[in-house]
């Protein structure tokens, strides 16, 4: 990944320290489409690379989850094929869960990734030790980002993160070699 | 929102009065794709962060409205959730639903603003206080806007008049942290 | 409309005969998205700014058609919301349906046009008075086509052509004037 | 095709040996959106333009065929509809279906081409005639690709592969002579 080279030093060594990688999905795991059909019945647009950005972290031992203000029947489908570590669906304050989450792991703020897109993901990108903001994110939210996405919500983001952090702790290569095996 | 120093002062001072958010639905909180399966039954894409719009909006007391000429459960749906003050549905003719709502809530033009898209909308977009076009709109739509939005309908264009809205007033920093609370 | 300056005198000359406009539906009226449920059920993107190109074709006195060589409940379902004249489906020859349509219409080729956007759309293009490849065309089709749309098909590209015919006529204003009734 | 007289001989004359044309899905004959609704039935967006390229194939004697990791009753129906040669769904370890394909059908590998896009694709472009990766590919797989194609999966690179081999066999207008037939 040659765009670990253009990373900022104080990046790479915020991911280097990165074992939880969690995320809101309205714009993070999809690009923030919120679709519904006429009786109700929603649906969701996920991405087949971000896919594999969940196997990557598996193997390399880095746990994933998931952060939504919205109960969605989609997303349970999705993070059980993707066996997302953490699903915390219908919580609005989602600052109240990464204390909750940092209590119960007794883990420190500073091994926390969260990648987030609009207001309410602003308090946990202020407690977090690597916050990314999606390509596609608010520029308020942009503002409170350690590292912007070049790839959009839904179009890679996620997978982009997960490669940064495998490449900072020289993971990706053998992660990729365990894909293959 | 820096974009506001790039603002004419006439649509500052415009935006400053409005009371009253009225839009249509197709290309405004959607990309204007109409989306049917093969049984008839329709399905609409949204946006998450025009959703969070209307919660600015609430929290800032501006009030939200939709009117459609179309008929449609995916934004009966949808208006529920965002608790959408106003929904006037299958109103073909736009400017009758304007001037019952001028007089039955007793309310001057200049405080309502209508985003629009497509020639239904131009008859309103005549009469209210602020006529906003979004990025997509048809070209003689845009020659009856005072204001014509840099986010496509369904990508945000509804947040950034919000946004305009509230930054006119003084009101966005406020409205982010009642968000937040 | 400021484009038909830039048209050539060709096709404006070939756009003020037109009575009928044909169209083709995959690629044209969508975007070319073939989507399916994992039911088999199909689910077809149409385009709201051209659904107010058939009310203006048809207060102007255009007549409208479609011919698509698949069969489509998502097609039927729009074709009698947009009130489309002509409705052909499952017909993979189109010249043949263009030859009957012909004959049983009594009308000249010289007063249909055609917009398509893949190879079996290239033997009606030859045939016809005014010749129209959407954007998204490929570039064989491209080749046989008198104009070639600057917006992609299922998004806005049949609007563009209804557009460029009323206005060819002097008919796009008091078109306009009339879906404000 | 004027592309073709851009292409290196290099990759010219690999398409000259093809005779079975295998494929992944998501990414390639999708755009590699996985899309959900909240019961959980899956959806799927194909391209018209590929579809006219299993067309183009058949009548100019090649075969087609899909080697995907998901097991999915979409492709199932689109791989019906299109009349694709090979179907192995729900085949993580692609390059064990390559082996048993070649052994099985007594084919050289310099015969078969395959078109990818991401990590569980590499072992098979590696050992492929001509291995292509779609525009949207990883930035890794492109770098085990002969070809890189210039549209996006799902928005025609099925098209434009099947099209450069037909075209380097001087078979592609008598291909679609046969299909205006």
């Amino acid at each position: 990944m040659d765009r670990v080279e253009t990373l900022t030093e104080e990046v790479l060594e915020r991911a280097r320290k990165i074992q939880v990688i969690l995320m809101d999905v309205d714009g993070v795991l999809t690009h923030g489409k919120i679709v519904y059909d006429s009786r109700g019945i929603e649906i969701k647009h996920f991405n087949a690379h971000d896919g594999l950005a969940f196997k990557l972290a598996k193997v390399a031992g880095i746990k994933t989850g998931i952060i939504s203000s919205r109960e969605s029947g989609t997303i349970r489908t999705r993070a059980t094929e993707l066996q997302i570590d953490y699903l915390y669906l219908g919580k609005y304050k989602k600052i109240t869960v990464l204390q909750d989450f940092i209590e119960h792991n007794n883990i420190k703020s500073e091994y926390i990734c969260f990648i987030g897109d609009d207001l309410p993901d602003i308090p946990v990108m202020r407690e977090v030790g690597l916050a990314v903001a999606v390509q596609n994110a608010t520029e308020m939210t942009k503002n409170f980002a350690h590292y912007i996405t070049n790839k959009p919500g839904g179009e890679g983001a996620v997978r982009e993160v997960v490669e940064l952090v495998l490449s900072s702790k020289n993971l990706l290569e053998s992660s990729v070699q365990k894909i293959w095996e």
